[in-house]
């Protein structure tokens, strides 16, 4: 199931190593001009420092007439370029630890070993496009991140860290009952971020701790309309929103390629270190802030329109 | 949205002090007898402690014949019976603090002012019912909970806690890349509990302050096949098992309906000072529990049948 | 897969020998006063010279409070009180010529005998009532049906007949491209009908044989605003709505509960002639029209919410 | 919604004229070697003849490696390459009759007047594509077509016709109950193609004429397992395959762009007679045949994997 949003839906594709990767944006409304500006600066963004150095150009293949959009499936594809495939043929019948290699062969039974294929975190590229359209459509709706609790990765290391988000402008009333709360729809879309392995909502696990009469937003009425002093709830109650900011925050585990030798789990079943190669990130919050952004975007605009 | 599931549909209806609540479950195979013991023990778990006492019958309405699944839809209601709607009536223009009620008014207009309505954890009864069928058909599969971290509710006060889930016996293999990784959909699945705040798999947000080093699971081959020696992943790579336990860790904050007296939001905009009233818990973490395995089974069916 | 729609999502249940039929409708917007009289009164048609007689009481179990929408789903259940399962008792081991008896049994391995279980006509009861709650939000649209066709039964055998449909009052623009087009919507909403065997739009086969030249509707402009002088499309164009009336035609092979004697299959592969009791119409379009009607409701309310 | 299916969903994408047409086919099993010559040879049949000359040739973007499917989402684009948008350039503000010109307008605000956009047939070159490669993941069942009852198209007029299609080696039990069942879901599949009018099951239209003692498929028992003396009901009981072949035929009406000059619709309401201009067939029914057995195949693998 490689698409995201019941009314805003964007499928997705590509392997991080074959021709390109891309999706179809299939509900986005008519009459809207695309701003090309926001994308290649959510695109830069997300480039910013990565040590594979794709121009990441999109092609447009359908939807749009002179940059206005048709209503119909907006396609693109966005071509990899700087692919070093030899770079992982000592790879091919290999299991890099804490990747996704094994996972990918007991699901499939074929892989594509060239860099981490569907797993990659290429594909994230192609979320930061969809989302800037999104929140292109949402004028009213401000996305922020922060990146939060990085260390410095030392030189033969790697590291992680954390994101918070803040989205301002969201009217109350925007969510669902059950299982299609807000608060769980953002849930999903975060976690669903390569290396993401945790997510709170306004005070979070801290809220865990908290007595009731510590933790409930009390009411405070004035001119800005209904508020409430404290924001522990993150802005959902019921998984909707209540016209506060909406707070989350995500944890990414640290970058798995690291720049040790590692061992390695061989198809036969055996052990054998290596040196894994490939460029990859030491440092990724910064970059995968731009991707909570879209994601956040993509979750929303399924909400409003 | 009240349906969880792509291929286990299960859509649940009621609000907390209408006639009943329950659910239509699609996508039951065939020939399948129910163990009725398992749901009633499941049931059982569930109400234990709570203040608001009822007998939870289920009241089969289709899909099956001399206990044994048709293939077809199974529906089923639970009636409400110890209703106490003359509880709520003061509440009928007011927003309690902490609660759903102003946002379900934001949202739809209308609401059912006596108790949360649909907001209540009155509907997670119907989601132990399916989830005890749904853990059913997958014999093989464990899951279990443990309520951790929580303290103990002074007389005037409620608290939080959280709840570790360990699932064993599921092989590797399960889940999706991309958008419905099995982590990500684990996400949704227990942020949809009411009173779920935050979610994390295997040392999560832990794992944010690790170094790359540190939290790669190396793998660790023996008699019982590819294992890793640590699991701080949690079980899942790429958003695919990788046959160690799934282990996840869901925090609630405290029970929002506490003991004291609390500003109330009118529909005028005024501010007044009620006990809310009401039967209500002031820790449910344990009861909580047996929601989220419910949950995690629900959402493992999906990826298994 | 027993649920219809994306938006106004009818989820149905029940056999027509269990306790009871019914469904959840999710979706249906909040503070509308659902019209019971309406509901009863296509009911009461649905049901007009039925051999089975049932009061088809509608108990509602969910979604309204004081008769006006939730926003939360609407569940009601339909109870099977004339039931006599005991006429059906001599065909546990038998499949029936024309009936589903046998692709039942060999898609699910187990079946309700017990008269046509999930594939009675009995189903479509619900149909009748989640439609007439859908023609109710669309109160600019006129549905109506015509039996067409049909020949007198003789006393010993059955027939079928078709139905012919016109809806006015729907504007031009409603429907989708390619696959989601209006036309092949209210095919599969029509063929989904117990006993449907044929759907054409506007001149149906007939066009098949036309020239383009006559085929073509031609514009004609007046006060009435843009029109076509004839209407051999059938009011859409590209899956759309033209503004036009939207006509189609259903055909519905004869009841195929026959009175006379016939040949049934035995689950050992015999056969054995028997008269097959149970209580049967021999002419249905008059009834089917109406279920016509509650899926041409079904279908539109879907594309104008 | 350009998607179709829900197991093996193919999202398609493109304008006539735009850069492109193609799609995502996302629940391709892993491990298939596409066949290449296969879907080479139906885009020959869908192309034979036809006034504008593609190359069509397959850009395959994703999915794929080696030739081998690797179980993520298979992405390829067919490029729009013999286009003469100038012949479309005096139809900017005018509405064609029998076009999908004026809907799309008034559904979406804006349209892409060069060609049909997304309504012209261009698009089927696409379901084409796909429904090769579903095929190919049924070997067993055979799908095949016949052109019926058409017309020779006088010079200056053009035609419609009938296809009928057979489907052999569908073992008994495919489909479901209610509303997917196999035939509505066929009927869908059918009339969602372009200039699809109609479409009747087995006896089809001719059945609503029957008596129900003429119209029940007899069962007749032998070697071959569990048969019927007849096969009125088209090989579909219930909405579930009985075993026996699969027949159905659809109707087309006439090419809508006729070589004579027409009268058109502008935009200001004005009526002005022009000759349409482009590059269209007279007589489409062989190459709709190709089309009908893409869709059958696109609808038939969604129950089968």
């Amino acid at each position: 199931m490689n698409t995201y949003g019941e009314r805003f839906r964007v499928t997705t594709y590509g392997e991080s190593h074959g021709p390109a990767v891309g999706a179809v944006i299939d509900g986005c409304p008519a009459g809207v001009r695309l701003d090309m500006d926001l994308i290649a600066r959510q695109l830069e963004r997300r480039r910013f420092g990565a040590p594979r150095q794709e121009a990441d150009e999109v092609e447009w293949l359908s939807g749009l007439m002179d940059g206005i959009t048709l209503g119909t499936p907006i396609a693109f594809a966005i071509r990899n370029k700087d692919v070093r495939s030899e770079d992982y043929a000592h790879l091919e019948h290999l299991f890099r630890p804490g990747h996704a290699d094994y996972t990918y062969y007991a699901k499939f039974g074929v892989r594509d070993h060239r860099g981490g294929g569907r797993s990659s975190a290429r594909e994230t590229v192609v979320r930061v496009v969809a989302g800037a359209i999104a929140s292109q459509l949402m004028p009213e709706v401000g996305i922020s991140t922060r990146a939060v609790g990085s260390q410095n990765p030392a030189d033969d290391d790697t590291c992680g860290g954390m994101v918070d988000c803040t989205i301002t402008g969201l009217p109350a009333g925007i969510g669902d009952p059950v299982f299609a709360k807000l608060n769980a729809s953002l849930a999903a879309a975060m976690m669903s971020i390569p290396s993401a392995i945790g997510f709170e909502m306004g005070a979070g696990f801290a809220a865990a701790q908290m007595k009731g009469s510590e933790y409930i937003d009390r009411w405070k009425v004035d001119d800005g309309g209904c508020r409430t002093a404290t924001n522990h709830c993150g802005g959902v109650q019921g998984g909707i929103s209540n016209g506060m900011p909406v707070e989350f925050r995500v944890a990414f585990h640290p970058v798995v390629s690291i720049p040790q030798p590692v061992e390695c789990l061989g198809e036969d079943g055996s052990l054998s270190t290596v040196g894994i190669g490939g460029r990859h990130d030491r440092y990724h919050i910064e970059r995968a802030a731009v991707v909570v952004e879209a994601m956040a975007a993509l979750c929303l605009i399924n909400y409003m329109i």
